[in-house]
């Protein structure tokens, strides 16, 4: 599919990308650049590494396709330093969890250069680092890519196809669309059992004692890593405040079917709720 | 323990106790009443019944405790007409899941005939009636036992005593304490797990395409019966307005700290979020 792929940063899912690439034959050189020596000479042992280096624009020569596999909060500056070398402009796509902005300053860095695709898999795992790579990381979980009105068909295609060879189910979303439904299905669930469970710490210490699998579900992401939480809203800071505001308006129409009585129309949302929880 | 107890009703909660006192001992005559003459029949059949009847005045005679296991909505009346017939001060004691009300309406019935003592086994199924009975469903489950400042403190006693003795943990608390806790660790958690798939529904209905597990766990209770949800509401509706809104207030704060980019505050809620789950 291709000759030669990079992947820049080996991390979990760096390091995943790079076995599956290997595995289904993706590409035939698979390129990776870390940035320690030690990383380069542990990369350099494995099987599913073909070359590596902690020189970016060594370790991108050739390549037809990029992967931004580091922190969001590094993506744009590294498309921004391939800028500076790249040439018969290849890819470059990333895998970080927003889109609006890294695909509006990296198109805006890469012009003329490469083209830019944003990709986000919907893939993960508690367990962080090379070192827990897997090649099934990928397999039939969805992931977005989300092209923009400059985006170059070709490269899109080619971004989609290695997308599927890896094992992943695509969904192609514009950036903005991308970043309002994440907000809707995982940044607000999140926040609002976080919020449940500090309402519940400071109104009913002792729920320990009397909570039922009910609470326990509701609340079970609350324990994720405020810090990766943190991260997360800030990245996506309007969205995630559009979504919460616009929770708080719905959740005042049921309060007040409730305040008023309403019998139909609180019956009609535990219907609708359930409707929609029976399919997920 | 007990000479001779009687169960009003015998639904899987009642006819559950009812094996669950036989098993355990705790009663040496298990009395109980049914509405239907074919379920008289049908428990005279079981070693766990030793009488039972479709006339509440015989099947309540010469009881000690008399547990009614109907409906919320037909426990005071059922009060009113064991208060025509009671002797001999016996304990009645029921199990419905909202309290102030059914005790401050259940003592006045009873003043003079009968000690009421009000009591929520937190035990249920999605299995409902008798045939689905079974004698551990109060197995180191919370049993709210709900004395207001009228309550005879041996009659007390003697309720805490036959719900440890079915081997249910006992906690107490005042009617409307418990109403309160009931709304928070409970009915509230429904509610916004509701709303939020409802909200759901209209604002990203194809969710079902990429939601993960988060979203799942956080709306799973959303599934449950409508018809039920919205009795438990009617039936606690002041405490459960108040959960509420003093939770809208709640997150109204944490999206003011994402939107006013307080960075320590939010990781704050996170983290109070956090350690308030880890612990349930």
């Amino acid at each position: 599919m291709f000759q030669t792929i990079t992947i820049v940063a080996p991390g979990l899912l760096g390091a995943s990308l790079a076995i599956a690439a290997s595995e289904k034959s993706v590409a035939k050189d698979i390129s990776i650049w870390a940035r320690r020596p030690e990383a380069v000479e542990s990369l350099l042992q494995q099987p599913w590494c073909t070359r590596a280096s902690t020189d970016l624009d060594e370790a991108c020569r050739g390549s037809e396709l990029i992967v931004l596999c580091a922190p969001v909060n590094r993506i744009i500056t590294l498309a921004e330093e391939i800028s500076k070398f790249a040439i018969g402009n290849p890819i470059v796509t990333d895998v970080g969890s927003v889109k609006a902005d890294i695909v509006h300053r990296c198109e805006a860095a890469l012009v003329g250069r490469a083209h830019f695709i944003g990709s986000h898999p919907m893939a993960g795992s508690e367990k962080t680092g090379m070192e827990n790579a897997c090649g099934d990381l990928f397999e039939q979980r969805v992931c977005f890519v989300t092209p923009s009105d400059k985006s170059n068909p070709e490269a899109l295609a080619k971004t989609n196809a290695f997308w599927e060879a890896i094992g992943s189910l695509v969904v192609q979303e514009t950036p903005d669309r991308h970043d309002e439904i994440v907000a809707q299905v995982s940044h607000l669930p999140h926040l609002l059992a976080s919020s449940l469970a500090t309402f519940l710490a400071t109104r009913c210490p002792t729920a320990a004692d009397y909570c039922g699998n009910g609470l326990r579900d509701t609340t079970r992401v609350a324990s994720g890593s405020p810090e990766l939480w943190h991260e997360i809203v800030d990245q996506n800071r309007p969205e995630v405040l559009r979504a919460l505001r616009d929770f708080q308006d719905h959740l005042q129409s049921l309060t007040a079917a409730i305040a008023n009585q309403s019998d139909f129309e609180l019956l009609k949302q535990l219907a609708d709720g359930k409707q929609f929880r029976d399919q997920l």
